[in-house]
C-alpha cells in the first residue's frame, strides 16, 4: 500500500475493506512518504529526493519514524482492529525481523543526465528478513502491519523503501507459503498507453519485460518496479500482482510471473 | 518508565542496560509525555494539562501517536535489540491486547480549588488488557515494550496514562506469573522528607499508607500512584517498587505490598 493511499480517505477505506476480505494469511506493508513530507513541512524540514528517494537526515529521521511506525501504522492497526483484523503493527526492529544497513554513498543518475555520489543519510539496503518469527506470528491468527522502517542491529532505525519492504517481505514467507505480492497502485495496472487508463497489460515475464523495454512501452519509474517484481518471483513468490489500490483481490491488474 | 527518563540520555542509557539485565520474563511500559509536549510545540500545538493530566484533542492525539507509538517506541526497541533483547513494540491496539473507551466529561478538582467538568478529549480509560495474548508473547521469548496507547475497537487510538498502563499489564498478568511492578521515578523512592532524597519510606501497604496521608507524610502528586500501586497488590500483583530510574534492579526503592 503506497503513500498516495494513505492520504485518500475514500481510497483507503476500500482497500481496508478489500484487504479484511482477502482469505488466508496475509500481510499489510504500507507507505506514507506523502504524509511524512507534509509533517516535515509542519516541522520546518525541508524534504530532499534524488532519484524518487528521500534524503533522511537525522531530523527526516524523526520524522519518518513518528510517521510511517506512529501514526500511519498505529492509525491502520487501530482501524483493521475494529474489521475483526487481528493486526499486529511492525517495524523491522520489532522481534528483529527485517535488519538492514546503512547504505554507503551510492551513484545516482541525477535528473540533468549528470552522476552524483550521493549520501542517502539514515536510509536501510536489507540484509536478511526472519521469514520464521513472521511466518509464526501469522501462523498464530495475526496479521502483521509493517512500516517502512528497518534497524541496522547496533540500536538505529533505518528508513526503507515500502516497495523494498513488500518484497522481502514476500520472498522471506516464499518456501512456506504460495505467495500473492500485490501492490497497489494508482492505475489499474501497467499500461501499455499511459494515456489509456483500461490499456492494462495482462501478465508481464522477463521475456516480456525485455521487449517492452526495448520498444519503450514500459519506462521511467515503472522500470524499479516492475524489476523488483520480476526479482520477488524469481526468487520463489509466485505471483507480484500490480493494480488499482481499491481492486486488491487479485483478479484484477497486471500479473508478473516468473 | 517514565517521560522524564526518556528525554534524559545517561538516566536512559542506565535504564535499559538494567532493563536488559533483569533475569526471567518481563515488559518495558514506556511515557514519553515530555517528548509529546515538544514535537507539539514545534508543530504550534500548545499542550493543555488539567490536574497533570493531558487535554487530547485531535491534533493533540496525532502527536501523541506518532511520538508514543512511533518515535519513542522504535528508538526503545532497536537499543534493545542491540542488547540482545527480543524486544516487540506494542500499543493497546496491536493485537487487541488493551482496550478502552474515550473518558466521558469528568468533575476535577482545579488548582483553585474549585470543581469543573472537564473533556479530556482522545483519552482512553480502560475496560480490559488480554493477558492470554500477552502471555504467550512473554512465553515464545518476546519482550514487549509498551506505549500508553489504547483503542476502543471502532478504529480509534486513545491516549492513555502510562502509569495505568503499566499496572494494568501488571494485573493483567498477575495470575499467571509472580508480578514485580517497578515504576521508574526521579527520586530514590516514596521519601519521608521531600527536601531529604535519602528518606525513603522502605514498605508501605494499605494500613501506612493511610496513616501517611492522615499525617501529611504523603500528599500530592504521590496519592494517585500509589493508590494505583495498592489498587495493582490487591489485584494480585506481587509487589509494586517504586524507585530511581538507574536502580531498577528490585532491591532499591520504596517496596509496596498488599
Amino acid at each position: 500500500m503506497g503513500g498516495a493511499v494513505v492520504e485518500d480517505p475514500e481510497q483507503l477505506a476500500a482497500l481496508l475493506d478489500n484487504f479484511s476480505a482477502i482469505e488466508g494469511k496475509k500481510v499489510l506493508v504500507h507507505g506514507g512518504g506523502r504524509r511524512a513530507t507534509k509533517v516535515a513541512a509542519q516541522l520546518g524540514i525541508e524534504s530532499r529526493m534524488v532519484g524518487g528517494r528521500r534524503i533522511t537526515d537525522s531530523d527526516m529521521l524523526s520524522v519518518v519514524t513518528m510517521v510511517y511506525g506512529g501514526l500511519v501504522n498505529k492509525s491502520l492497526v487501530a482501524r483493521l482492529q475494529a474489521k475483526g483484523v487481528n493486526a499486529l503493527g511492525l517495524t523491522g526492529a520489532d522481534m528483529d525481523i527485517i535488519r538492514s544497513h546503512k547504505r554507503p554513498l551510492k551513484k545516482v543518475r541525477m535528473d540533468d543526465g549528470t552522476e552524483s555520489m550521493v549520501d542517502f543519510g539514515f536510509v536501510g539496503d536489507v540484509d536478511r528478513a526472519d521469514g520464521q518469527r513472521l511466518a509464526s506470528l501469522i501462523d498464530s491468527g495475526v496479521i502483521p502491519v509493517v512500516a517502512p522502517l528497518t534497524h541496522d542491529g547496533e540500536g538505529n532505525i533505518l528508513n526503507t523503501n515500502a516497495d523494498t519492504m513488500a518484497s522481502t517481505v514476500a520472498k522471506a514467507l516464499a518456501d512456506r507459503y504460495d505467495v500473492t505480492l500485490i501492490f497497489s497502485f494508482e492505475k489499474k495496472g501497467v499500461l501499455a498507453n499511459p494515456d489509456d487508463d483500461e490499456s492494462v497489460i495482462p501478465a508481464i515475464n522477463r521475456q516480456s519485460y525485455i521487449k517492452y523495454v526495448e520498444d519503450g512501452t514500459i519506462s521511467g519509474g515503472m522500470k524499479p518496479k516492475i524489476e523488483n517484481a520480476l526479482e520477488a518471483v524469481e526468487a520463489g513468490v509466485k505471483r507480484v500482482i500490480i493494480t488499482l489500490a481499491t481492486l486488491i483481490d487479485g483478479r484484477h491488474g497486471t500479473i508478473i510471473t516468473a
